[in-house]
This record gives C-alpha cells, structure tokens and sequence, in this order.
C-alpha cells in the first residue's frame, strides 16, 4: 500500500506561481492548487469582449512549462462565479467567465479543476460541465465539499432544526446524478473540526474521493509544539491512507514551518494498518472488473491453474474434509483392508488428487483414486504426474464427468467447481451428473453451498461496467451481466443475506437447479444504489467450510474475488426505505443464468431477461 | 534505437527443455523455439481420442513456471502437418493434431507459435488460423518463410524456368490475405544463402515481420576461427537492426561456442546506421495513427504549440524569407523612413512574430506588427507578451483572421496554416479571407503550397486503421478519414508525384478551391495497396521552401509526419499494373474535406462520399 502521502498546498489568489511552486516543491509537496484567474487581470466585459481587459485575464502560460502545468498545478475556477443566480446578467456573465477559465484550464492541460459547492442546488453548473465534454479531456474535475456542512457546525446545540439539505454528500451526490455519474467527477473532500458519524464517513469512501483537503485549522499542537490532529482525526486520515488519497493542505501556516505538517501527515501514512481481507495477490485488481470464467465451454490456462494451486488455504481444508471423511467411512479395525474408491472429478492439474492421497496417508485408510478431467490440455499433466509420481495410485479419465460411465462406484466425490457466487460455475449440474457413480451412502465433498448478496454503492463499479466493450453484444449487455471484482471504492448499503442454497448428493426426485429469491435489506442512511455484490459459503464435510463471505471470510483464501452483479441506472435510497430484490437461476437445455430485479423502494425492470446478455454454457 | 539485439535459439525436437533453456540463457539469448510435441510422446489415433497414447501428447506444463512459458518459449506446430492434404484422412488427422498443438500453446500462454510456408498455397491452414478466434488471444502466429525459396536457389543458373510460383512474398501474402491480414499474423523471415533485389528486400520491410531467421550455415568464418557474415548479409541484418526485429538462430554450430553468432549479431546491431529523416523526436510515435487537427473548429492546446516551437527549422526559414522580403520592397536609401506592416495571421503564441520582429532588425527595415489569433487562451500569452517584451511594436488583435476588419493594409502577410498534406487545415481558405487586408503588390508568405501522394503498402497500418474507434460514427468511418502518421512499416510501391497546388495572393476572381487531380503510378512489382501516403512542399519567398516530401525533406524539421489515406480493401497490384487514382478537394460552406477512388488496375468505390466520415469544419 502507499506509504508516502502524495500532498499538495493551496495558495490563495495573487500569488506568484513560479515562486509557490518553488516554495511548494522545497518544503516536500507534490503539487500546488491556485485560482484559473489572476487578480491582477480583472476582467471588465463592458468594454466588449475583444478587448485585452476582457482578454488579458490571466497570467500567461509561459511562466511554467507544460510538464508543470500537466502535473503540478490544480485550477481553482473562481469562487464568485454564479451560474446558478436568479439574476439573468449575473447567471450569463457567470457562464462566460467559468468557460473561459474552464477552456485556459484545458489549454494549460491542468490535471484538474476545482469547484465548490454548498447546499445551494447547482443544475446549471452541472449542466455547463456535462456539455463541455469532459469524458473527451484528460481533465478531472474535483468537486469540493465540506465533511460536515458549516451550518450544522454551527448549530451543533440544537440537532432539531438541521434542515433536510444540511448534508454535504447529497450536494455531492445530487450534483454527480445531474452530471450521468461522469467519471471524470470527483470529491475534493474537506476534512471539517468535527467529524461525521461512522456510517457517513464509510459512505464516502464509496465515493470516487480525489483529494483530501486539511485545513491547517484542524491541527492542535503537541508539547513540542508540532502539529497534530486529534485521535479521530488521526483514525481517519489513516483509513484514506490505505486507499492512498492525495491530501491538499489549505490555510495559513500555524506552526514554525509548513514542512511539519507534511512530516506528520506522512507519519501518519507510515502508520496506517492494512484493509481487513487483503493480501499482496490483490494490489492491481482494484475495482477492476473481470469476465466470470466458463469452465464447462473454455478450458482453463496453464496460468490460471498456477495461480489457483497457489492458495494457502483451500487446499488444506480439501485434505481435512477428505481426511475426515475417509475415517468416518471406514473404522480403524478395516483400515488395512477396506480400500475406498476417491473421485476427483474436475481434477484439473491434480491439487485435489495429491490432496486425497495425502489425506489418506494422515487418516492411514486406503484408497484408489480416480482424476476425471475434460481439459485435454491439463489431462497432458496429470498423465505425466501419473507417469513420475503417482502410479498404479491415480487412474487418469479424459471425460465430461457427467458422461463418462465409471467402471465402479465411488465412496468420496471430491470436487472444487465452486465459483464467486457458489452455483455461478455450474457445480450443480456437474455433481448432478457425477453423482450417478457415487455409492448410495457417499459423500459429496462439498456437500453444501449457499449464495450471498448485498446491495452496494459504487460510481467507480458503475463506471466500470459503462465502459466495458460489449463487442458485438449490444451495449445494454455491460449492465446485464455479473462481472467478478476486487471491490475497494465501494459501500455496502446494508450486510449480505443468503439466497441460494444447493445440497450433494441431490436425493430429490425431481433434480431443478432453478431458483427464486426475494431478499429485503433495510436502508440505514441516504444512499444510492449501484448494484448487488455477491458471495458464497460452502460446507466442505462437517464442520470443514470456506467462506468469502464479508463476515465469515476464510483468512488467507484468495482463490475468489466477490461478484458484481450491476444495475443499469442508479437507484437513489433514503434512509429507512426497504429495498426488495429478485432474484432468479433460470436454465435451459443449453445454458443457465440469472435475473434480477427491483420492486421497492422503486420498479426496476428485469435485468438480462432470458439471458439475453449472459448466459453460462453447458456445453 | 534498439542496440542490442534480442536474439532465440531454435532447438530440433527431442531435446529436454529445461536443459535448453538453460544453455540459451548462459550464451546470452534470449527465449528458444522448439516443437510443441514431444516426439517421446509418439500420438497414435488408432486406439481412439480417449486413449493416453492420444491424449498425453507431449511434456508437463510443470517443467517451466507460466514466466517461462510466457516469455521463454516459442512453440514450433509440427511440420509434418498438412491440413491442405488431397487425401482426405491425413487432412483430417492433421486437422486434429494440428488443433491439439495449438490448443495446448495457448493453454501454455506462449507468445507465439511458427508454421512453415511453402510453395503450396494453404487455404485450409489458413481458415483453421482464422476460425481460431486468434484475435481474441494474445498469441501470435509467425509464419515461416525463406527470403528467396530452395528452387530459385536451385536453379539460380537458369533464370528463365523459374514458376510463377517461385515467390516466398506471394506465399506469405496469399496466406495473410485468406487470413483477413489480421494483426496477429507475422512473418519469421528466414535468411538465405543468396539475399534477393534490394526491391524485394524493402517490400518484405513493408510487412509485419517479428523476427529474423539466421541459419548457421549462412556464417562465414574469418581469420581468427569466428563466424561473421557476408557484406551483403551484415548490410541487411544491420537494416533489420533499425527496426528493432527479433533474431532467431538457428541450426548447428559451425564454430567453437554458440555464443559467437550472438556476439557478432551484436555488433551488427551496435554498429548499425539511423533511418534518415528520423530523430529523437518521433520516438514513440512509429505507425501511430493520430486524427488531424481541427484548428479552426478547436483551439490548440499549450503543450501543442510548445513542441512546434521547438522546430529548429521551420522558424529560421521562415525568419530568412521575412527577411528577404523586407529587403525586396524597400530599398537600403528608404529603410529609415519607409515602414512595413507585417501582419501575422494565426499568430499563436507569437513565434511568427519574433521571426519577424528578429528578421526586421537584421534587415535593417522598420515594422509595424500586427498579430491576429483567434484562440482567446493563445491571447492570454500574446498579451503577455506585448506587456513585457514587444510594447509598441506590436499590435495584439484577438480576431478570427476571415472577419477581423483591419484598420490599414499590409505589406506581408505571413502565416504558418499548412498541414501535413499543405491544404488540409484549410489554409487556402484562411488566407483568401485575410488577402482583403494586403496590399495589390503585397507578398504572401508562404507564396506557395503543394501537396503530394505516393501509393503505400502497409498491413500495419491498414491494421491500426482497422483497430480504430470510430465513437458514434460508423464502423465504415475508419477507413475513411486521413491519419497523421509517422511511417515506418512501410514499402512504398512507387515514388510521390504532385497533386494540388494553391498560390497566394489568390488573383483569381472565382476563387475556387475544390481541386480534381487525377495521378498513374507505374508499379515495379507484385505488391499490396492499403492505401495513400501524403506530403506537402511549399515556397515561402522565392528560393525559401519547406518539404516533407521524402525526395525533398527539409532536413532536420519535424513540424509534420506526413499524412495517410487508407483503403477499405487491400488491392493486390501485379508487376507492370498502372494504378489510376483519383482524388478529390471538396468544399460547402460549413466545410472541407477529400473523396478519393480507383480505376485502375480495379475499380475502388470512392471512399467518403460528401464527407460523410471526415471533414474540415471552417466554422
């Protein structure tokens, strides 16, 4: 994770840039933010618009080079500027004067423009931002909000009377819906004396956050007299720390050198603790969102095997549910005699398959086993593992395993198809396949998996699935199908509930893998909805399970990353609102999918109906 | 420009892998190829696709880390392979072998694999390669061929007999061609003892060749015992060197250490020349396609006009012909009185006007300067500028230069509005517009302007082309707009020839600037058209010009890559063809754009009729 705080210092009108950069750059800042404007243009629009007073409005861009106007500087559009005003002239002169800051900002290819809003509604800045094409620029523009609104700062006695536009998310997140969730928006977050509740602050960071603007009013000082920040203060600049947000330090020094403030905001970088569920196999697939895999129609890669054969923890869990199972099965008294039959199918490279002899070896039970694989590229590895190592032990198949006509029946099924959503993967209809050469009394391992969802928040997620290439799909397909994601900018409207659960062997007469859910989530705060984030828990053999569920997360797994599953258009939630979702498995002869939908708070049609957009082959 | 070469070693079947690649890596190269099938694992597809004497074809994947695999190795399809077999079993069985080999490359996620052409065409070859989804997957195909084949080899004594057939070019490009020229496609060019007419030599660079195939056996050896090459030899490898192409070596080593071929390849590529016309500045940007500018509809950004500054050459030229003109229209005994008014139009961020200023002063002529730009954020600096270096020589007027109503004439007006192909960002309209403002005897600079087009082979390029993304235009958009382009895997299949000439003043009194031109190029040998590559020359004053034609480049300037127009369709061009080609300049009153067609050898429907892909807006 970043362990140097990327910081940059405001410098209010009138300054020199040459020498703010200069001063910004030799006291260890990365970058500086400074008016569009210089004051010493004052723009005059009653002499005409061709007019240098008119013209001359600001320094020229001379004075830096462009590598330095392309990194270094972020624009501040003036903060006078109303183009929201009731007044015509003011409205018009306001739209003229941000374009023409707006444009010298591209001009200059600054990284990013700032802009303030308050609980004012700005419909016409959101609309002039959206018209200028933004997502055609590399420009950011970074919208900056106060933490807590100054009005609730100040009436912080009298909680009774906080009118219903006192929260400065819903600024932010009103303004952001008027601008189509446009990525190239972001939270120019200002860090307020007083912090806001928990579930507010975790709300944000499900915000697509830029920078994190420190007034250096908020510091104290300590003994020695350096500036600190108070402990809640502390916790939550090292929560941005772990996301490695950029920091703005804003107002005048109040200490001896404006270098200590750095030095503690860095102290405070090097301090930061690690996000729960995270480990170095994860850093570079941040919210980035991946195709599921097709197990039953591609073959898998020599690379993905490597990967997944890698886990700490999958594997170990595998040897004692098999472990167990073989001596449940067989009592010590037969242990030299009885020999179990062991089915791995779906064998791929054979991490299973030494798995169970190792298993066997611990539990000293005997047993033969058999690697049912239908890739024939990874069937060239378990032939040459049966040719070096395993012998007369291993006996290889090269077969689907739901048509291969096994020469006896089996004690122990052994299987690991189990994708982000458990069932995602078609294990049902594998093991329903397979289980017709599992003995009347045997065990499926795993014998049990349940699928979990919850609703989530997340522009960066949304934006995402936008930009994804449907190639020759239509475009409606990037918001109709799951998609599997490291999940970080994201917020969780409320905890995961179960949905889908499937049993091994399946004794049920009439073998459906189709599914219906409806689940009910209670919306705690103001949010809005993006989508449903999936999971899934298995029962490998007793008390033997994994889990990549949030609250029971098997620590060190990392074979799984959650699902995505998108919706096409935010839905706004206000708190206290109950959120109903539906949700199907639907099959036919050749594939399986999902639907989903909305009924409450509001309708939201039904998302990939028919599989139109997604579906998993069985062939 | 790459200085070291990265060179493989080709190793024969049977050989252990591991051993291999060891030994490459301690002689310095840098990955091997070698068969994908093991011969130890002989296939027999008598006992049935089932069998292990089928299915366990070759080695473990687990004998490399996926590194290896991925970077390491490239995988040789068997040669003894024919998919194009009359016989319909071995067609079938090769079919198969060949898909089983293929697969499992891609299973191993090596970069690449080789297939050897011959002089049979491979229409089956190609359509298994092509229904492959190749583009979906990173691997590339390289397809084998001799720079010159065996039986020209053979029968080099008796020229006359030679077969129609005898081309390995041809071989190739049949193939590419049934394969759709797709991009994964490359050749594995293979040196022969004999190296063909420097013609062909310079068509093979034309096409996407990934490495260079040197056997042993063509190695010399000097007087010290080491292996070195034939002045014609080391004169290719040398060539190939500035293009940066891979080496392949192969065959048994004819001297002490294998390590010596790579040592005198290296020193080759150390010791090899820079393409002419090339410079540090266009790094990075070889066969790049960019849009061209629009700079009457958008407004330059800072860091554009930065790097043209730059230009070493295009200033002082135009300083030189300032200068001479100055001189021309007043004579040495009126150079304290009479004073010139030099109007700059598109004045930027005033390096036209600095020339002149600097040109004024070493003529010793007095100037009055006006400098007209329509980009309001180009203004900001050209007002600076006046504030603090020019004063009162120099008039700054933020007008567009068509309306701006000038309050006296001039006597130069001087203006850098060429495109790559000269007329392209409408300069003959800018200054049909800005004429009303120059005297009757008045001198334009530039005077002159002509663009130029050659006929350009290119699977690179049509292939970037192909790759483009049109937004929400048409798919057909992206063959119908010119690309700015810095050339480099190329073959020119015959020399530019001039097409439109504009001259200014314009005395004309239709001023008309639609042009119709229509151009016959003789074609040396069989050969691609993918398309039209152009350039411009241009006469400042009198003997003062600029070029970017290739007969004429002004060396040194690096203000524009030349400009290419691409064809939906490769045309296939035999030796001796004429290629008839027409195109068109076209105008209405919102803009301009170019319609161009062929009428011989084939006829070529004209691409972007009325503009519907690209067009030049003049408001």
């Amino acid at each position: 994770m970043v362990k140097k705080a990327s910081c940059g210092l405001d410098f209010p009108a009138g300054t020199d840039i040459r020498t703010s950069l200069n001063f910004a750059s030799e006291n260890g800042y990365s970058f500086i933010s400074l008016p569009i404007a210089h004051p010493r243009y004052k723009r005059d629009l009653s002499k005409g618009r061709a007019d240098p007073a008119y013209l001359a409005f600001t320094r020229s861009d001379l004075l830096l080079s462009c590598q330095d106007w392309n990194y270094m500087v972020i624009g501040k559009i003036s903060d006078y500027i109303d183009v929201d005003s009731s007044c015509e002239e003011v409205r018009k002169e306001s739209e003229e004067i941000f374009l023409q800051e707006f444009m010298y900002a591209l001009h200059l290819g600054l990284p990013a423009v700032t802009l303030t809003l308050d609980s004012q509604p700005k419909p016409n800045l959101a609309r002039l931002i959206y018209n200028q094409s933004i997502h055609e620029y590399q420009i950011s523009i970074w919208i900056h909000v106060p933490m807590v609104s100054p009005q609730v700062l100040a009436d912080d006695y009298r909680q009774d009377k906080i009118c219903d536009d006192s929260d400065p998310w819903d600024w932010w997140n009103n303004f952001k819906l008027m601008c189509n969730s446009d990525k190239r928006l972001g939270v120019a977050l200002q860090v307020t004396a007083d912090l806001p509740s928990e579930e507010v602050i975790t709300r944000w960071f499900g915000e697509p956050i830029k920078v994190i603007v420190i007034p250096t009013s908020i510091f104290l000082t300590n003994k020695k007299g350096f500036p600190v920040l108070s402990l809640a203060h502390q916790a939550f600049i090292r929560r941005c720390a772990y996301f490695g947000y950029q920091m703005l330090l804003n107002g005048n020094s109040k200490h001896s050198s404006i270098k200590h403030y750095l030095q503690y905001l860095n102290h405070l970088y090097q301090t930061s603790t690690q996000h729960e569920n995270t480990a170095p196999y994860s850093k570079g697939f941040e919210d980035h969102l991946q195709i599921p895999l097709q197990p039953l129609m591609d073959n898998l890669e020599s690379s993905t095997y490597e990967v997944f054969e890698r886990d700490p923890v999958k594997y170990t869990e595998y040897k004692r549910a098999i472990f167990k199972a073989l001596q449940d099965r067989v009592p010590d008294n037969e242990a030299s005699t009885n020999v179990q039959v062991v089915m791995v199918v779906g064998a791929g490279r054979g991490p299973l398959v030494n798995a169970a002899l190792e298993a066997a070896v611990k539990a000293e039970r005997k047993i033969r086993c058999y690697a049912v694989e239908k890739n024939p590229n990874a069937l060239v590895t378990l032939f040459s593992l049966k040719a070096e190592e395993w012998g007369e032990k291993v006996e290889v198949v090269g077969s689907d395993m739901r048509v291969w006509e096994a020469p006896e029946k089996c004690d122990i099924l052994v299987s690991e198809l189990l994708g982000s959503f458990g069932d995602n993967e078609l294990s049902p209809e594998c093991l329903d396949g397979a289980q017709k050469f599992l003995k009347d009394d045997g065990i499926s391992i795993p014998c049990k998996y349940t699928s979990y969802l919850c609703p989530t928040q997340s522009s960066k997620l949304f934006n995402e699935a936008r930009a994804t290439n449907t190639g020759d799909k239509p475009q409606i397909a990037k918001f109709e199908m799951p998609y599997v994601v490291y999940q970080v900018n994201t917020y969780t409207i409320a905890p995961a509930k179960s949905l889908f659960t499937f049993i091994h062997p399946n004794k049920d007469k009439n073998q459906d893998n189709r599914r219906y859910g409806i689940l009910k989530f209670h919306v705690e705060q103001d949010s809005v909805l993006n989508g449903f984030s999936g999971y899934f828990d298995t029962v490998l053999y007793k008390d033997v399970t994994l889990s990549i569920v949030p609250h029971s997360y098997s620590t060190g797994m990392f074979s799984w990353f959650p699902i995505f599953f998108p919706l096409k258009e935010p839905v706004k939630l206000k708190k206290g609102d109950e959120l109903e979702v539906h949700f199907w498995r639907l099959c036919d002869k050749k594939s399986v999918w999902y639907e989903w939908s909305i009924t409450k708070p509001v309708i939201v049609p039904v998302h990939n109906p028919n599989g139109r957009s997604y579906n998993i082959g069985l062939l």
